[in-house]
């Protein structure tokens, strides 16, 4: 499909929303990519069943803290650098880009690397969401190595990064990202088309579009987009349905910037059906929610703050005292949930000590039971 | 010339000198090249003279804190892979490799690399001693590009860092260090034979042996080298000459391991014909001497402490309270303390108020006025 320019604003709001409160401010990348199509430039979404087995795929995304992004906007240079520079080294031409992560802008930074570049972007990305960090992909789970890794800063400055290790990569590139001033932007995990479809979780880019449009339309017939925003992941995505988990007034917001990330508590009181104080804690992205000791939702469950009345999701960098808000969990789909994909990205990888439990029961109305 | 094994040793204790305190355990570097020389490869010194205009020369070095080297020992795989990747992303194959310093381990870590590599190491260094930092770089002043720069460390994780800033060269490799365990091994500013030339400080490696044997054959004779030390710095050597600034018991070490590097400082309390309290600070170097607020020695001239009895130079890692020592300043060559060079490495780079003052009077007994 091609990208309307009409388009991009939901797919930015679909793309908060499975950001999980992470991901980057997605109205950034929602103006670099109009400023592509105004110019002219097209953007090619390709599914992934659609790329040539032997294609060269290069994904392209941005790192660091969310808040250091709102005040050190990226003039789009970056990422072109490590995306040349990425082909640069393999000494080959890419076949197109695709995201890391499906979350916050960097669901539209290769969409504007494929504008820029005339490549096509394919549809899929490797955490079905957003995450703090590089190793926590499905790319990697699935086996693909992630390096070599290209880091490039807006003064031209790149690093190539060469390690047999997922972690490692991502220790060394979060210290070029400090010392890069807290943002950076990347091309890892080169792959080939069959190692797409293979470790890949297909059609997010299109399933943010939906979202967001959901959300969208909503706002203009003055309705409540939750229902079918759930009934559209539990019957049209491999995400196993969500549910709300709770609404209230944001009554705090702890952020702090340390170690090339966003760390923090947000305490929502409840308001409505909820009682009581929910809590959530956050790395960049939302991590856990639980209510007065009860646990709600926990990673690598979707966990995202709605505005109330609105519903447009609220990234965790622009979230202040007095919001009221809905929080949204969202089950993961099964790639993201396996005994592998946990040891990656569940709880434990993030230093919690509470066991993963879906937020939904896998039905439709398992919202309901709250 | 040819290393002889049974020169190591002394090239080590000279290269200590040189080192000011800083550049890491040259016990370890001496190691290294024994057994290189032990097991049959050879180390052939090159003057600079005899390098060909264009013969590629990449310098190798470790970089990071002396602290973190005493417990966490190369296997000399790290810095083979730095300066082979930097070959590889090149396309080209050195003609030979030099130190980046004279001081301390990454005098001997060239002869390492020469060694196994089967090829010549200059006799030459970018900064005629020992600095904490990339950019204080003869080579930096001269105009010659810091980068491309490989990293590596003992995993075989590598980077290859690309900027036009030599401070952001540091920068970068130095969030990488920190990253690697606090030490890595790298190979920069890769130069042709005409730019070693223009651009380093020659014959520093030779000097480096000169003046360990200097030290070795008084110790042997029960003499005192100082003088001899000296006379040779001032006749024989692009030095200025030098003096012994204090003498005394070492009262008190602060060491602080952070950012990458070892900081502190150093009380020597008076004895013999020097009263009072010699202070010294350091950045893995020593910066500045004073004794009871009087400015004793400042950089870029050495600053090194000498064991009172055997007169081995003793590295700040290993310097220990009750230990009977002598200060010794040297005034370094005009190349080093030229405005661009101060610019570079004066007091001003490390962020000391005080202005660059000599410690000698550019005469040979200019160390007998005090």
């Amino acid at each position: 499909m091609e990208l309307q320019i009409n388009q991009v604003e939901d797919l930015c709001m679909g793309a908060a929303l499975l950001g999980a409160g992470g991901g980057g401010d997605p109205y950034l990348g929602g103006l670099m990519v109009k400023r592509e199509l105004a110019a002219g430039r097209r953007i090619k979404i390709v599914d992934p069943q659609d790329v040539p087995d032997d294609a060269l795929i290069l994904p392209t995304a941005m790192m660091g803290a969310p808040t250091v992004l709102l005040e050190k906007i990226p003039s789009g240079e970056e990422v072109l650098t490590a995306f040349g520079q990425l082909q640069e080294y393999l000494g080959e031409r890419a076949w197109g880009t695709m995201p890391t992560e499906v979350g916050g802008i960097n669901s539209t930074i290769p969409l504007f690397v494929g504008a820029r570049c005339g490549v096509p972007i394919i549809d899929a990305d490797g955490q079905g969401r957003a995450f703090p960090e590089l190793q926590m992909e499905t790319f990697a789970i699935e086996g693909v190595a992630g390096t070599p890794m290209t880091i490039a800063n807006e003064q031209g400055d790149f690093a190539v990064i060469s390690t047999d290790s997922h972690s490692r990569m991502e220790n060394i590139a979060r210290g070029i990202t400090i010392r890069f001033g807290g943002t950076a932007y990347f091309s890892n995990y080169p792959m080939r088309g069959h190692e797409v479809r293979r470790a890949s979780v297909p059609n997010t880019l299109s399933l943010a579009l939906a979202l967001g449009q959901i959300i969208h339309n909503a706002r203009v017939q003055r309705q409540d987009p939750f229902e079918e925003l759930l009934r559209h992941l539990f019957e049209k995505s491999s995400y196993k349905g969500g549910r709300v988990i709770f609404s209230g007034k944001v009554v705090d917001v702890r952020r702090e910037t340390r170690a090339g990330f966003m760390w923090g508590t947000i305490r929502i009181e409840g308001l409505g059906p909820h009682l009581g104080e929910c809590q959530l804690e956050f790395q960049n992205e939302n991590l856990i929610a639980s209510c007065d000791g009860e646990l709600l939702a926990i990673v690598p469950d979707i966990i995202a703050i709605l505005d109330a009345e609105t519903s447009v999701p609220i990234t965790n960098e622009t979230l202040r005292f007095g919001q009221r808000v809905k929080v949204m969990a969202i089950t993961v789909p099964d790639i993201m949930s396996s005994p592998k994909a946990l040891n990656q990205f569940g709880p434990q990888a993030f230093g919690l000590k509470e066991t993963y439990r879906p937020a939904t029961n896998g039905s439709l109305y398992g919202h309901q039971r709250l």
